[in-house]
């Protein structure tokens, strides 16, 4: 196949976009690959559309050994929503609208409860399990904040599957063959990726694993060990220690700390006015108890409040990863007006938890354990209390992973210090259980005749985002650069020159074609910089030059990558180009 | 491939699902190729996604050669669609939403203004021009009667391409590529069409043509005459006759009409008390004024008088055609209380048109011409005027298509007498002309260095309606029975027996695929005639069957479509199976 510039829909840009925030949207929209339609949702434009479609392919290719492609509607009915919750836990992430007959429909941002629903309509034994379904569709999320070109948009396109099983041992099996499509489907898609231990998140359900791509740009943080522990930053826990006997402990004593707004100033006044015997008090020893207010899906709101050490923040994506679908913010000074009982700055445990007269519940970081002695608030403006005991002298309500995770923290499972990077979701893998066939009813007959509910897994590739991905991880200061299998041209051909130069050029794409190559031939009135410019731009991995060279009998081919040239005899191109393409 | 159907997502049904009106529908539910998910949405499980990936793949080897494939959103913003007047045009068949931002989007029921302002956005040249782009895309109505199935659904894919040229000569060239891209198309989906006249409805634009499914099941309806005219009958033109001289016409005259409910008894009572000279009097003499509401886009109503020949009724499809985007429906009792002035059953011309105190529009039927004498309504209750002569005693506001067709009425080309047909608009192709360039300012320098409005086509292949049609054209009474083209698998084999019958039909499967043949091996725990039936259900083209046969040497192949039956020796039955495979 070949396709001539002067007949492509395409115009490259010499500016970045303005909203372009990172490489993969600049250099995308530059090259004439998509083009913004709305906040979020784009249109893909000749060259996009065709990476995208190999992309499918790719994905095809590694999911039909395991699974069915099928294809649901994007646009749905709100009862299965419903039954399940998600039609009020996804809150405004929800693209929601009524039919002419006031009927109330949603934008599916993911099928689990339609999936079920189908299997329930045609299956009805555990002689038709297990059973995987996949489809590569439209998708739409209401996102907040779109950002960075496709990697956050409101439509996209995901391939989604589901499995169905009659028991764990099954849904196990399901599970890790999608695992291992997955990790053959990323490997060919060529970006640097890991997998890691992931939250269940508004989906519920147990076993839980994300493949992101490394990158800086990722929205995504995640940690690693030398021991190859792996976690989404929402997913890891926090090594809980031993308990410390307290009983030598002294007692709680309240102590003025005048002028020690934040933590540093309080451990300087502390050590000054309050010496500890046996070192220093540190940040770490002190209790620091921050208040939120939970919104629930069902629009109520109760406070929370986070008791955590002093040297580490509140990290608000790994506390809600908790709470989800349930949603914490900070405590506005409306909120606080509302419970005078919390003085802002010296709040205590001694306010909160079961006993206090507030009645806010509690919860603080694993690291609380009974017998530790804290500094913390004392309920009274200016006011600490010292050598207040969890376990002794306050019981809080539970444990929950707010504290912020640090490079160097040590990894849950003993494999060493974790170290921090960010990634972008690329791909999910979950076993979700039985949450969402216990709602919709989705049972089967067993060997013996008896009914039980099917176990079912979710698995997603963001395949408009892998598009982006792979943009961002392989291009460079010129512009896009795919791997083979994604480019959306075997070969891009530069025209250097007019009258015979245009026919030899003719000629050899014609020869290419023949030998299943595809060509996007260069055939502008432009100057060879300008064409060579705009081939490094759009990204081609072989770049050929026919021109000047022609006088010596050759063409220039240059991999888009490397750089490295080499002059090939005229006679022998298409051949060695087409040589190159399939290597 | 093999695929087993113990592993196939299907249920086939034994019978008719209720809510299904014409074959398709039911064989496709029957046959599990589709599953409704709500009214006039539907699920593709496998079989019927490869059917449909199919027809796909034969649209894209069709029209590559002269368009270029994009992708665009589903979701759209409203702007550009208030800008062309469609926000507001579409009425109800819009689905209409709103994101969190409170900002107006809808589902694009197809994409005129969208791709207008994306080559707006890249293109400044006429030297870009001619193009076209397509896609192919899920598109959205919200029909008021979601019906058969796949033929008219509420969410739907559909082949959409534009054309965009800088004067009507390329536009011309850009509507033949595409009419005979389509045929191309067509032909090789493998039903019965015809390429008609249509009306260019809410789309703007001049010349027009629809590509019918002939079938009764039809919604539209259509007429062809022996010289080959052919045209959509919302787009037949009724011959205009010649003026009529009326010196010698008598004065109009009212007589008493009494017990004359329906133009029969009229005719009959006028024939009785007031006979005319030269012949008796026929329906076909009477004048009958009918009032309309018509309902204009921006919500306005105003009643519309059509006057027709009394043998004819109003063909309200053919109506509302000329009136789009307004809508007509009949005079509600609540309207006539509003007209005094409008004595029903008896309403003549002298009531109506610009003369009259009503003022209600007035236009009549083109047949209505100067000179001609009628028997209409007097505007009083029991009595009708005589000899009332067009252009004489009443002139009305203009003419309009609004009167049925009939078999037998002349071809307006005078190429002879009209037959009437039913058929399903599968394919659509359109010279909008300048109508969305203009209202979105889609302008090109051309060679003058003047900015001229661009002049689009629209092009339109309904993709997943085509499985629906051809299913439609090819099934039988024992189910679905695809072209080879189309069709899920290649063949459909039958195991009849246990033992080594399995291990030879598996041979033959493996040998098969080999081979580049599909298989879809039943290989259930069923009797032979449930596994027949359900091949025929399932309308695979080649059925094999692996049984009794094997004693002899041999193994059976029947052609789903004729039901012709061979006995092939095993040894040489994947060879020549392929070769019947590819034929």
């Amino acid at each position: 196949m070949i396709t001539r510039m002067t007949q492509l829909f395409v115009r490259t840009l010499r500016e970045d976009p303005a909203d372009a925030e990172v490489p993969s949207h600049r250099w995308l929209v530059r090259a004439g690959y998509i083009r913004r339609t709305a906040p979020g949702i784009y249109s893909w434009l000749p060259l996009g559309w065709k990476v995208l479609r190999n992309v499918e392919k790719i994905i095809r290719e590694e999911m039909d050994p395991i699974s069915q492609e099928v294809h649901l509607p994007a646009l749905l009915p709100s009862e299965p929503y419903e039954a399940t919750g998600r039609w009020e836990e996804y809150g405004d992430l929800l693209f929601r609208l009524k039919d002419r007959r006031d009927n109330d429909f949603l934008l599916g941002p993911t099928h689990e409860e339609i999936f079920a629903l189908l299997v329930k309509d045609l299956y009805s034994s555990y002689k038709d399990l297990p059973l995987s379904l996949y489809q590569i569709q439209t998708k739409y999320r209401d996102e907040a904040r779109p950002r960075a070109g496709l990697l956050r948009g409101r439509e996209f396109v995901m391939k989604d599957s589901y499995s169905f099983d009659i028991d764990d041992a099954g849904l196990e099996k399901s599970y890790q063959a999608h695992r291992d499509a997955y990790i053959k489907i990323f490997d060919r898609l060529g970006f640097e990726y890991r997998i890691v231990s992931a939250m269940s998140g508004a989906m519920g359900g147990s076993a839980s694993e994300e493949f992101l791509a490394v990158g800086e740009n990722g929205e995504d943080t995640f940690v690693r060990s030398p021991g190859g522990y792996a976690a989404n930053v929402e997913a890891v826990r926090t090594p809980v220690p031993d308990p410390i006997p307290y009983d030598d402990a002294p007692a709680a004593h309240a102590e003025d700390t005048p002028d020690t707004p934040t933590i540093a100033t309080l451990v300087a006044v502390a050590n000054e006015r309050v010496p500890r015997q046996d070192r220093p008090w540190e940040a770490s020893d002190t209790l620091k108890n921050v208040v939120l207010m939970v919104s629930h899906p069902d629009g109520t709101r109760e406070p929370l409040a986070v008791g955590l050490p002093g040297d580490r923040e509140v990290d608000m994506k790994r506390l809600n990863a908790q709470l989800e679908p349930s949603e914490a913010e900070p405590f506005t000074d409306e909120d606080f007006a509302q419970h005078p009982g919390l003085v802002k700055g010296y709040i205590g445990p001694q306010a909160l938890g079961t006993e206090s007269v507030t009645k806010i519940k509690f919860l603080v970081d694993p690291r609380v354990v009974t017998g530790t002695r804290w500094v913390t608030g004392a309920n009274e403006p200016g006011r600490h209390v010292f050598d207040l005991v969890a376990g002794r002298d306050f019981t809080p309500d539970g444990t929950i992973e707010a504290a912020e995770i640090r490079d160097g923290d040590p990894a849950p499972d003993g494999s060493g210090p974790l170290s921090l990077a960010r990634g972008m979701e690329m791909g999910h893998v979950f076993q979700l259980g039985r949450k969402y066939a216990d709602a919709l009813g989705l049972k089967v007959l067993d060997q013996n005749g008896k009914l039980v509910t099917v176990t079912m897994g979710s698995y997603g590739i963001g395949v408009s985002r892998a598009v982006a991905a792979v943009a961002e991880n392989t291009s460079d200061d010129k512009g896009l650069c795919w791997p083979r299998e994604l480019a959306p041209y075997d070969v891009h051909m530069i025209i250097a020159g007019k009258g015979e130069t245009v026919g030899a050029a003719d000629d050899l794409a014609v020869a290419l074609s023949e030998r299943g190559v595809s060509v996007l031939l260069d055939d502008r009135k432009a100057s060879t910089g300008v064409k060579f410019a705009d081939a490094e731009l759009i990204g081609v991995p072989t770049i050929v030059v026919v021109g000047k060279g022609l006088a010596d009998g050759v063409v220039e081919v240059r991999d888009r990558r490397t750089g490295e040239r080499q002059d090939l005899p005229v006679a022998e191109a298409a051949d060695r180009i087409a040589a190159i393409v399939k290597e």
